[in-house]
């Protein structure tokens, strides 16, 4: 284990500051509220045919609707299923296994999520042959290489909306037009980072057929998420058993967290704008002053389609990990990348991608705001980083090279 | 939709009876009580090396060491899951794809729940070869048929402990010792209606390799469950993705759940043997008053070697789901057999396969005592039975034909 030294020069140790609203967020009151009646006196299991049952059928097809309707789906469109990984799988895996008659080419990107990344290596494995499309320094999918990719065998592409460690925001209606343009081609989009927090709505990307999202990320509760799958897409399942879920995802589902995600998804549409624009204010002034006041400073990913939330910097000569560490101690909870990646020592694929070198793609730092961050938040955190970027780089042996 | 007609007979409209809870049980309030730090402040995600992430992943592991030791299992022997469709599919599928090399044969049952039923029916269809065995007239697998199966590529063997429709009990003990005289051969044991409720340590189920368990059948939250995957086995994931579980099952945890499941199961350990004492001493009252008062009917499953709390019935000349329908309408909540199969107008795969005929097949009433279930809501349940069963009898052509 780490041994946690406190640092002298700031005295914040009494504040807790998070700022890793990417890894997870806080389950709102609201959404607890709503979920309450779940958690007690309504429990029957939606399948059950009997008032108790119907209870909890209401509340889940109420919960279904109130999703569509945000995303601008319809109800029977909306799955439920256990998170955002599972989501993933079920797109990927499902549409391959449900398409494999047609073909057997998938078009991925390089910076995808493990979800979506680790379920197309094992289809590789299974006969699959995918393409993992570039991108370029700012983390965009080349589009031309996607043109270029798409053949008559090609039976899925898969890119993300939003990039959940460098927080770039990728072209998803222009690649949705040229993905159609094969019209046997199924288009999926890992939204886990942007539904709740940009505008995802399935009337206006006519183009998506699947589209992945999970409640944790936007103040709802952990173990809940859903899949949009347009009416016709056909998807094989991949947890079988019971008849759930029209067929397509078999298990008891989880009543409090569907209402729990239909709420916090509710609330989130709403404020979305307003707080799109204070977010995106407050990264800014960060990335501002970031880039401003510490030297060998860099940001990743673009700097204006980004994530409102998101800041992802390299600093030269250190070592991402040390760099949460020392952070944490001061009270302040940033990542390094990907929470489902930190157990790895690798260096971040994503980072690689957009043409990182390994010692740089070791050192970031991510920083995602959310609905309690405040301006002196941001500001104690700058402070925070200049002076543990200059105490890391001090003891650094790579920085006395360099 | 069914329009339901109110008995005149019983007036009980104002007391619900709740005897389905082999569908699931309500979240008891020790278990929401242990949640709701986890619904609240404490939010970070396990994954995170920072306080908030270190604090969930300190109350996820104190969840699993405590499962484990009610279990008798080491605590890195245990994987949480969405729930008991997720573990079964992760036992039977992530076993065969691990071990595939050394052969393609896997032996179950002809009772199992769907989640083991249609994951060995995917299989099939992916090259592997699978022998549903036959049971008796109780239920019990038989034996004899399980030593002439087993082959020198048999990989898996898959039998649940206890029914979820009639509540025979499986011997597993000895199914396990048959297994293991072909050494290489993993035993998955479905204990999703057994955990809980019969003692399931796996320091004395031996020859037990895999096992799955679901909070929401012993008052835990729906949307979590485990698999115990005994130290060596190997197993392949069927959800890819980030790092979490040791690479078994990616996906951000759900710790509230994964803390509610681990108290419900420490208590309900602690209350299981008075706790089954009750319930049969109740099944027994139930079953000697419904075959004694009402003609024409039996009982489903093993009259001794049965859960505690349950009693499947068939009615002659019946239908199974106008009972169900008219009972709820009598405020009592009982089932037809499995709610994972309620949507299917098919005749159950249980019962036939115990040799009922089709017709009988359609006609039973599943009833599922719990911790609330009184002596009264027993003798209510009779009564409401005996006038119900009369009622549709009074209705039925098969009846007058009869």
């Amino acid at each position: 284990m780490v041994n946690f030294w406190i640092s002298e020069v700031y005295d914040i140790m009494n504040k807790r500051i998070y700022l890793d609203h990417a890894a997870t967020t806080y389950l709102r009151q609201e959404a607890f509220s709503a979920m309450m009646p779940y958690l007690g006196e309504i429990y029957g299991n939606p399948s059950s045919i009997h008032a108790f049952g119907f209870e909890a059928r209401r509340a889940l097809e109420a919960a279904r609707a109130q999703i569509a309707e945000v995303l601008g789906a319809k109800t029977e469109e909306i799955l439920f299923t256990s998170g955002g990984t599972e989501s993933d799988n079920l797109a990927v895996r499902g549409a391959a296994q449900a398409k494999k008659g047609k073909g057997r080419h998938i078009i991925t990107s390089q910076i995808e999520h493990p979800a979506v990344m680790k379920t197309c290596r094992a289809l590789e494995k299974e006969g699959f042959e995918v393409t993992y499309l570039p991108v370029d320094q700012d983390g965009i999918v080349n589009l031309e290489a996607l043109k270029a990719a798409l053949r008559e065998d090609t039976i899925l592409v898969s890119i993300m909306a939003a990039n959940n460690e460098i927080g770039t925001i990728e072209p998803i209606e222009e690649i949705g037009r040229i993905v159609k343009e094969k019209s046997k081609v199924y288009f999926h989009v890992d939204a886990v980072q942007a539904v709740g927090v940009m505008d995802m709505s399935l009337d206006r990307l006519i183009d998506v057929d699947l589209m992945s999202f999970s409640a944790h990320k936007f103040y709802g509760p952990a173990g809940i998420g859903g899949l949009f799958v347009r009416k016709g897409t056909r998807l094989s399942s991949i947890l079988t058993g019971g008849s759930q879920e029209k067929g397509k995802r078999a298990g008891t589902e989880n009543v409090a967290g569907a209402v729990g995600m239909a709420e916090a998804l509710k609330l989130a549409a709403q404020e979305r704008e307003e707080e799109a624009v204070r977010l995106s204010e407050l990264r800014d002034h960060l990335i501002e002053r970031v880039l401003g006041e510490i030297p060998d400073s860099r940001l990743n990913g673009h700097r204006q389609k980004r994530l409102p939330g998101n800041a992802n910097f390299s600093f030269d000569y250190i070592e991402g990990e040390s760099l949460v560490m020392r952070m944490s101690a001061l009270g302040i909870a940033g990542s390094t990348g990907s929470a489902c990646s930190s157990a790895s020592l690798n260096p971040s694929h994503v980072l690689l991608a957009i043409g990182l070198k390994h010692e740089t793609a070791h050192g970031s730092y991510r920083v995602t705001l959310g609905k309690a961050t405040t301006r002196q938040d941001i500001d104690d955190t700058v402070e925070a980083l200049k002076s543990v970027v200059k105490e890391l780089r001090d003891m650094s042996p790579l920085c006395q090279k360099g």
